[in-house]
């Protein structure tokens, strides 16, 4: 790695930082919804954990996110189902201390809302927190990019995790 | 977490500010209110108590906050119901003294309103409050990420909470 | 908080204001006025209290604001009762000496007004000053986020206040 | 106040000012007119006071002010009436020498104008003058602040002021 | 006055300067024209006594000004007639030597002109003059505030000014 | 006058300037035309007097002068007469060395033209001309502003000045 | 190789990191799908797997991505089938610390869907995640300019890689 | 003249290049033309004498010389005479290398052109070099201004001078 | 060549990359292909190998590449034969570390596609892809500057190359 | 001339480039072409020459010229001769090493073309040369200002020059 | 020449390189093709010999090149022949190491094209190319610019050059 300020130091947090970030996510991270269409279960981290583990790994004032860019692609109205599908694009950016950087796209989708509103207020949200979650992935396995491993997730799923006990 | 300016006093002052915002939400920051469409009750966190919380940890003059877009989705009349139904979405920013920020999106809804501009007063101000709430619940559970865990407001919201009379 | 430039004189002006604004404003910066539609009376502040108390507390050569966008989001006529509704949305920035600041929205709304420019020229103005009102009040409860607490106004306006005589 | 150039010279000038800020208006600035259709009287200052009071505090080179934007928000003719009826809106933004600043919007009205160029002329100097003391007012009562305070002008308007003979 | 640079040298100057502005106008510099539409008499300033006195005060290295915007509202020709209304707006800044400046608006209104050309023309100088006028009234009573003061312009119109031999 | 730069050398250099600006214009440089519609004739400087006499106040390297518009306001042809009116406005900035500028507007204006372009080519170049004159005058009645005093060209065009003859 | 900070330390590091990049990929990091209309497999390594690899190479801290551009070139609906084709093309910039840095084109395709919405939300990430991967290979075999080699690619396949365990 | 840089040796270069351009243009500078429409002559400077002026004053290094604008008023095509009526402005800018500066308009005319190309060719360099001899006659007599002066032009056209024999 | 900073060390550097660039490319880097409507072979070098020849030269971190701009010229449907034509164009630009660069153009041309989609995902990678070859073929023989001489090509596809085995 | 920099050394090398550029061009550089419509021979130089020439004076690294602008005026298709009429203008600007700057247009026509396409090839490039020689002919005689003087161009035509074999 | 760094080991070496410059092409560096319209033959240099050279003279590290409009003129479709012509222009900037540049344009053209793509694809390469050529040859005649020279080309033509073997 290409290393300009190289005191032993910042060497060592750089090095165990990056060890941090080549583990795997534990299952206590992993949820399953069905697929689109009735199709194979997706395997992911809900946004709120990958928020946790970011300000775990770089601390609450080691990185940054914001909103490029959030575009309403389209608003469609069923004039049979009198029901609403909308799809919302966001390109989000994470910003480390040190300038290093990511931007990704999330996508924000609910088909056969009643109410375009709330459509367009659950998509923009959705889409903001996906393009953030696929921007941390970008820093490694812990922030997600295990998680488009399909032979790490099919083992994944398998494992039981006791449910937790909220306490503060 | 990179650390470039480790003079001991200020990493000490960051590790209290970390360990403040890991703690999660106690009982008496908890609202609900009903899901749209008769749906199942939502949990929040009102927005001055998250302000409050906001200046308790960074200090009044330790956080910024500035509404990056503010744009109104719709304002559809129904002339039937002669009501208005009114979407209005913002992007908020929050940055610390350090520079480091986090942008997400906001949502003000309305439905069913007898008058267009009363919809949009209230929609503008929600949505900017909502983003506002969106943006500080990155830096961690304490303001608000811990209310996206299900299995942690299951909980909480069955303690209850004396009511608290109002002082000065 | 992070404070960088912690020489003792300037934190302890810092903490002072700090505990200032924690403080709840008193039943004489407090007005009620009934709500729209014959619903529930609002609680709120008069501008020019929050004003003098932002001066106060700050100094009047610590605060700045500015009225970052200014837009009429309708004036319409209604042909029968020959009257104006009219709406304006402000969005008004407040900056501090060091830097520090907060942008939020404010309304204007007048409804059933005989005269278009009368209603233009209230509701702007209205909405700047409401927007300066919500900006300031992110600094704490005593430039106004107390007030968005129900518990605290539900006690507040019980209180008489004695008649105030003005002098210079 | 938070105080970053504390040597007590311009600590000393600065308190002094600000009491100078916090004083009411006495009666010789104070003015009256019609309210809009027969309403109860408006009570004001004129703006050539305002100006000299602004003079007076921060000197003739200690406050700058600029025109941020000036819009006609209508020219309305009655075909019936043959007059016109004009709105015109400004944005004024005053400025202090060490950068502090406020921004607020002032209106321009006339109706049943016999010349929409008199009224035109009339309007854009009128939104502007008022914005120039809207945003005056916020650095405190004796820059207009203590007029928005209604218990104050029922006083003040009651107190009689003595013709004065102009001289130079 | 917020006075940083206090040399006492300076100081004195400036006081001086602001003594000066604080004086109204003698009755040399009043000019009176009929009001539109037959009201009564307008007490005004020529444009060039003012340029002169603001190169009196500030020295012709004192003072810039610019012409932010001239902007022609209106040009309309009555058929009947066969005559122009023109009208222009125009906003000047006045500067001086040491940054401090206002901004103000002028206008330029002439009814029933037989040439387009000749109200255009006339109409935008008049405009400028107006503006720069109106920006310099700002700095105080000497450069034309005074004139806005109606009890001051009953007065001094009364007194009697021997006419002048031009000399050079 | 604010002199930030004292030292006595400029200090008399630049009192000398003041001097000679403040100075009339002799007969010399008067001159008379016809006014608008067979009124009243105009007194005015020609341009190239003007430019000379800049150049003798300030220096070749002195001054410069920039256009900062020039619009066409109208090019109207009338069927019946075959002839053109052409009228065209300019707004020139005139900067000293020290940074000290006046803009204003001027203007050029032909009636009855036989050709288009001859009338656009006259109109511009006089619009220029005119907007230079009008921003120099700023600096004092040496520039021109004593032109507008009225009392002082009634006298001075009485007074005859011999032909001069040209002399390299 | 241009080297104008040829310290030995840094010079060794980069000629290890050549070394590495020179390197083409093992089996375990090559795919295969079908080709586009039933034609020949194509070779490719998915997207996870290249992130980790300039994970490895660069560090999680040596190298920022960036989306320059994001388009929806057509998004087709099929009357008959009642099928969407949607194409998006983007356009992504990946930099190394040092400021080098490589822009390419990536694409998301898909044919035949029954969604709008999943189409769009599928081609857009597929086209990041392709310009991602494009962007990167400039910087040598290792991450993924040996998968355009087709002699390699023909036998890299043949080479039967074990099923790994997923492990945390 | 405002020297701010009065070391002895730079003053007395200025004064002679200022005693240089005060002087008059000689008859060999001096060309007539007919005047439009059998108008009176025209007196003027040919393009490349006043060009040749400048570096002999400036020295060739010693101006610069930009195109601020150029633009094309009117192409008229007349149906009946087959023939191009062409007009064409431009802006000219000449910085002399102190930073320095005039601009001023220049104008291309043609009239009956068989060819609209020619004409565009002509007058777009007439044009430039117009608004070239404008800006330059700025700077003085030599390089101009005297010109403009009629009693000048009447006596110098009077002078012969014999033709010169060109020469390397 | 201007060779500014001449220490020894960089010029010998400099003199070693020039020679390496001077050579021309051997037959493995060499591909044919048919010329569009069965003109003669073209004969190129394919993408991949110049990428890396560019990494043997300057280094992974000595050049940078980026899209200046990417645009679709045409997508021709053809209602006969259902196939699309699609042509797509790029500039390209390759930047070396001390800041020298190229620019030059690339296409990306497919006639008779089945897939829309499929044309253009092939063609805007083949723009992109051949304006980098073209800018980096600006550097020199080696990066593809020999293969525009005729003459070198037809004698270099004539030398057979062995088949290499791929290897790690 | 004003010469800040007056060190001998280069005092001397800019006398002698001002002698050089002060010479007129001989018989060899000049060139003769019809003009337009059968009038009178022109006398021009060719493009190269001139080329060659500021290569002479300046060095090649000694000025630089750019494309200002580059407009197509007009493309006409006259039906019945089935030939194209094109006209091209562009602004060209040659800027010396110090800085030092002239800015010209130029103009390519090219009438009754059978191909649209050879004739804008051939008036782009007109007008860019065009420009060019006009731009340096600024710079003095030598670089083409002398072609502008009848007198000089009448004698110079007249000298015969003897072939120049080509040699390298 | 102005040479401000006049250390004699620079000046050595620009002397070199100018003297370079001046030498014309070789007749190897010579080609020709047929003129459009079976005019006379073009005699022209191949775009790679110029690069060549270009990299000879600067260096490949001492020139730069960049497209700074590529624009196409027109797509013709030609019913009848099922043709197309198509027309391209660039403007291309050539920049050496100190900062002298020079832009010029260059033209692509193909008339009868059965491909709209192909031909597009054969312009805009040959355009920047052609654009590329005639910016260096401003440069002298080794660059090109001697073979603007006809009498020149018209000898250099009747050299044989013998074939060149290639080799590497």
């Amino acid at each position: 790695m290409i290393d300009l300020t190289d005191n032993s130091d910042t060497a060592v947090k750089i090095a165990t930082l990056q060890a941090k970030l080549n583990k795997k996510l534990g299952p206590e991270f992993i949820s399953q919804r069905p697929g689109p269409g009735g199709g194979p279960k997706l395997t992911y981290a809900e946004g709120w954990k990958i928020i946790n583990l970011a300000n775990d790994v770089f601390g609450f004032n080691g990185w940054s996110s914001s909103v490029v860019s959030l575009s309403t692609d389209f608003v469609d109205y069923n004039e049979e189902s009198r029901r609403y599908n909308v799809g919302v694009s966001a390109i989000v950016r994470v910003t480390l201390r040190d300038g290093v950087f990511h931007e990704d796209v999330g996508y924000g989708l609910l088909e056969n809302s009643k109410s375009k509103g709330a459509a367009l207020d659950k998509c923009k949200k959705e889409a903001v927190t996906d393009g953030l979650k696929r921007s941390l992935r970008n820093f490694g396995n812990l922030l997600g990019n295990c998680l488009y491993d399909k032979s790490y997730t099919q083992e994944i799923v398998k494992i039981k995790v006791p449910p937790v006990r909220s306490g503060q």
